[in-house]
């Protein structure tokens, strides 16, 4: 496997998914390029011939590394752990794996897709509600499941792969107006993530494409 | 780790997502029993207090392995690879294992979370369409993928965890009417594999809590 130049990541700054790949590439120290692509601008430009030759998926992120195009970003962040494996994003031991994975499984297959923008658009009317409606559900089963497996974070006391999902969950909560009181581990660990470095330069609100008025 | 007894899987025969560990199970050989879990009786027996203590998320597949119980297919898949890696269902190169997850990926949290029960009953009039529109928008671009990634199944000559949410989705297809013909080498990587024995017998036909009506 050749290394081919810098990574380059296809995102969007407030792209929750991209978000999860930006902290793993800052908590691997892996430095890297970025090429916005605006889901809004243009009717949304991962619909562009250009992109559609980037990643067929139509969705961000992609990551451009080590002569491929890999998307979807578990699976971009399983090829991190398995080329670049220290720090580890996850535990060595197969239970405690597996618990990362549930809980990351949970927030990208079991909320994160019936709130993105294609899901709200199609839904119309009512999708404040909707997202409302499917991020509760999802937050009851994980401050639930958090209880058996967190300590300072989601699954023990390093920060792991479940971590990376769970932050930009949370601020797409915070921007669809969810009441966080009825999920208290669920708001303790996020708190205690955002103090990280790594963390805070993932943020959307300093990426090169953040508009002005939202940059921090 | 102590094996505590056969693994037990709770799952229910159509659920597309208990489908996959049915056919992780059978490829790997590992011998257990089920619990099914009827989502439909009783307002959906999943949703009972019995069942939230096997697993809060409220949600089949469980499987109680190994004395824990896991959650979430694509976890617990990745589980029983690390646990018993043979025969493997991910490729030993991680360019290779990143396509198996990213095809995974976009079925697991791409197509099937839009399509499922819960989301249907909250669309209401018109969830026949909804689900099709989805499942279209997925085949399109899954098919473009496995252009570049197939060869006998979804990535090269092996089955892989691609196929092992490949075939339940297809059924879903299937199930919401959704014309197959603009995605011909999805149906022709399907066809391949319904051919396994181990896919046979993973069928929601065939399983201890299929109807009678539908049992093959």
């Amino acid at each position: 496997m050749a290394a081919v130049g810098k990574p380059l990541l296809f995102g969007y700054f407030r792209s929750s998914c991209t978000w999860r790949v930006r902290i793993a590439l800052a908590l691997k120290g892996i430095e890297y390029d970025q090429h916005p692509v605006n889901l809004i601008k243009d009717g949304g430009q991962q619909l562009a011939d250009e992109y559609k030759r980037v990643n067929p998926m139509l969705q961000v992120p992609a990551l451009r590394i080590d002569g491929v195009t890999l998307s979807q970003s578990l699976a971009i962040i399983e090829y991190l752990e398995e080329t670049r494996p220290s720090p580890a994003l996850l535990p060595r031991d197969p239970v405690q794996r597996a618990r990362c994975r549930i809980i990351s499984d949970h927030i990208t297959s079991g909320i994160q897709p019936l709130q993105n923008l294609a899901v709200l658009k199609r839904v119309g009317e009512g999708s404040q509600e909707w997202a409302q409606h499917f991020i509760r559900r999802g937050f009851q089963a994980l401050e639930q499941l958090l209880q058996e497996t967190a300590g300072r974070y989601c699954v023990g006391d390093e920060v792991t792969m479940a971590d990376l999902c769970l932050v930009p969950q949370v601020a797409n909560a915070d921007r669809f107006k969810v009441d966080m009181s009825p999920y208290p581990t669920i708001s303790r660990i996020n708190q205690s993530l955002m103090e990280l470095e790594t963390f805070q330069v993932s943020h959307p609100s300093r990426q090169p494409d953040t508009p002005p008025e939202l940059k921090a």
